[in-house]
């Protein structure tokens, strides 16, 4: 005799104030992840401002996608709290006082020394067969409405109000009504190829996937310098959900070949720290157009100072000479954007800094500095190891921080084929 | 014989990702803030999965409450791109092939030496009366269609493709249609100081601008090493607005003294490299715990190099002496995370890189290396200018990402105290 489990919900935030500058509605988020791990998704998630007529088209919209609706906020006693009134609406339903509900806010006032202003009676009203959720942090209860095989769940804006009422609802009659289906995921990330070229090597497996059963489904994501595909099942059987997309990656992770970094979520530079770290090597940078980029983004890895040693940032070009040791002449015969001059930015830094493998970059990253036959997005990086010295040219498109980005990512996908044996040059495209 | 100004608008923001996997819708705020500006209200803001029964009903809700609905994302080539289809769908409307898109499509990926991907067609689809917005960013376009006396935007997701083609929204047929009442802003930010500080000290501000017709409205907002102060009127003359604004701007910059860097919303390294052209000066920069990251924010700058040279990133100890000359015992006496290192570094690079100014940093960004005496989050932060030598001690609190933020922002904010007179260290708390 129970009732059918929810599928799918969506969620309502309440409150013009979530609408201005600045302000974040974080319960949405927190929610659906806790509905995650009940195998409900989130379908949809809205803002809607404190309007009666806005916020029941909102309700009456998401019973007709959703099976469970949670909203928050919207709860409190002034004129601009408008939930209850706004889900009564749109559920064609009445509302009473609660005697209970009005007995605990008036003692809350009292104990707080405080007469009950008569604003907060209209906390106490609940909507014709709702269930009162009590609210141990603040005066606003929540509500919970069963509207067939639907439900919808009033909680109060506040996190630190809603997410214990949120925490017992997911024990209590959100849980009970949780899939035996959960949803389990697993994904990898790819380097140096387009989203569209991702999409077209993993078409047939699509296919393969959706017609499988339970059918996989697939998203790819696309990050500056980085492809990232996620791939999911809903299950009741945990191990089998979890072996299926174990072979669901391996497959794409093989068609996809050495441009896939990672099936484990490791970024690009953890990736290749690790690799630097079983090799026993060291690594040190010269950086021109990134000025410190590549760096900077090797350090954020906690205990990268295992396999970074440090470099210089070679920006001027006379601290090219300087400090890494690039021939003046080699600037004046072929300018401080080409393949000589990163070569030398490469070698100069790791005689400098005696570290196995040296990384040099030089490029024009813009807005100014282009020139006909170097445009803006010309980069040239070097890579120096015990085993080989290579250097791709480039040319990126995009603004001066996307040049950057894609410069610094570049580099370190050149040091992570280089270190697992692959040619750091020509798989780039 | 002007259409009538749109006073509501919604914001639909497309794509499972946004939902599932923790990423963060960005676009709907940075429309919210333009729309704003032209007086138009967003009255709800939902994020909705790629499932083309769920955005029709979307796109069909969010017409029934607002004059103007601008959607982001889901415009790409891929199977889960769906909103030219739903959108089709909830205005009964048919899609054509527009011939010269598809050009367009065909040429950036000639451009690159690349076929064109069959399912790149899709983007040249067309919703029957809708006008064509082009996209220099990408390879979707977005379109505009009118409905009546509405309007339905579509928009790309990335940032970088929506931001230019709403800015010529804007301009044109948004604008057009804005209101008679604007909304009117201005702000200053404020560097070294904590966010209750600068409440505390604004609090009698904030009294006199609500009090004052039409009121001034105020928000805080706090990121990592800098507190914002945006200040709002509604008003249908753009003169006293602005006024009044310019005025309420200049009494909060009086209140905060020194501590405000801009009132003209430029970055900390926007401030510090105009002042140093200013003084025409040049800086080099020593980093160890930052490892390169206050360099690559100074160069995020574009015309840096006329104030930049570069510098060095010491991560080990041994190129600290190696590469900025401190002396090894002054490391063996006091320790890499030391005053006496820090200042030594900045004096070193300063003189190798023959700069008016040198900066050194050395901390300990965590999660491990911190001791009793020297905390995860102990960090020293010299400055060498031809006025001046000083050298902060700081404790930042917070995890390694945000100890190497906010050294890099005190690095920047001693640099902008010493080229405007102030004492680099004195302000700090």
């Amino acid at each position: 005799m129970s009732a059918a489990p929810f599928a799918r919900a969506e969620t309502i935030a309440v409150g013009s104030e979530l609408l201005a500058l600045g302000r974040t509605d974080t319960n949405s988020g927190v929610i659906a992840g806790r509905l995650a791990r009940l195998g409900i998704d989130v379908i949809a998630r809205s803002i809607v401002g404190d309007h009666v007529g806005h916020l029941e088209i909102a309700v009456r919209t998401a019973l007709q996608r959703a099976d469970v609706v949670v909203m928050t906020g919207g709860l409190g006693p002034t004129d601009d709290d408008l939930t209850r009134q706004a889900v009564a609406a749109a559920l064609g339903r009445e509302m009473h006082e609660d005697a209970v509900q009005l007995e605990r806010i008036a003692e809350r006032f009292q104990r707080r020394g405080l007469p009950m202003p008569d604003i907060n009676r209209r906390q106490a009203m609940l909507i014709a067969g709702a269930v009162r959720l009590d609210n141990p942090n603040g005066t606003a209860p929540g509500q919970w409405i069963d509207v067939g095989g639907q439900a919808v769940a009033l909680l109060p804006g506040p996190p630190r109000e809603m997410e214990p009422m949120l925490d017992r609802l997911v024990e209590g009659r959100l849980g009970a009504r949780g899939g035996e289906d959960r949803t389990y995921s697993r994904g990898l990330k790819v380097a140096g190829r387009s989203e569209s070229s991702v999409e077209a090597t993993l078409q047939p497996l699509y296919a393969e996937w959706r017609a499988s059963e339970p059918p996989l489904d697939a998203t790819i994501l696309a990050a500056l310098g980085r492809i990232e595909l996620h791939v999911f099942v809903r299950s009741r059987d945990r191990v089998r959900a979890e072996d299926r997309l174990t072979r669901a990656v391996a497959a794409a992770a093989e068609a996809l070949g050495a441009a896939v970094y990672t099936t484990t979520d490791e970024s690009l530079e953890d990736v290749a720290g690790r690799l630097l770290r079983e090799a026993g090597w060291r690594v040190a940078v010269a950086e021109s157009c990134t000025g410190g980029m590549l760096t900077a983004r090797m350090t954020d890895v906690a205990g990268s100072s295992a396999w970074v040693d440090g470099g210089v940032v070679a920006y001027s070009n006379a601290l090219k000479t300087q400090l890494a040791d690039v021939p003046a002449v080699l600037i004046a015969e072929h300018g401080a954007v080409s393949q000589p001059v990163a070569l030398a930015l490469a070698a100069g830094v790791r005689a400098r800094c005696g570290t196995q493998v040296g990384i040099g970059i030089t490029g024009i990253a813009g807005p100014d500095g282009g020139t006909d036959a170097k445009p803006v997005g010309t980069v040239f990086i070097a890579l120096h190891t015990p085993a080989l010295v290579a250097c791709r040219s480039a040319h990126f498109v995009g603004d001066r921080a996307v040049v950057r980005q894609q410069s610094v990512s570049a580099a370190l996908d050149m040091l992570r084929l280089a270190l697992t044996g692959h040619d750091p040059v020509g798989l780039a495209r």
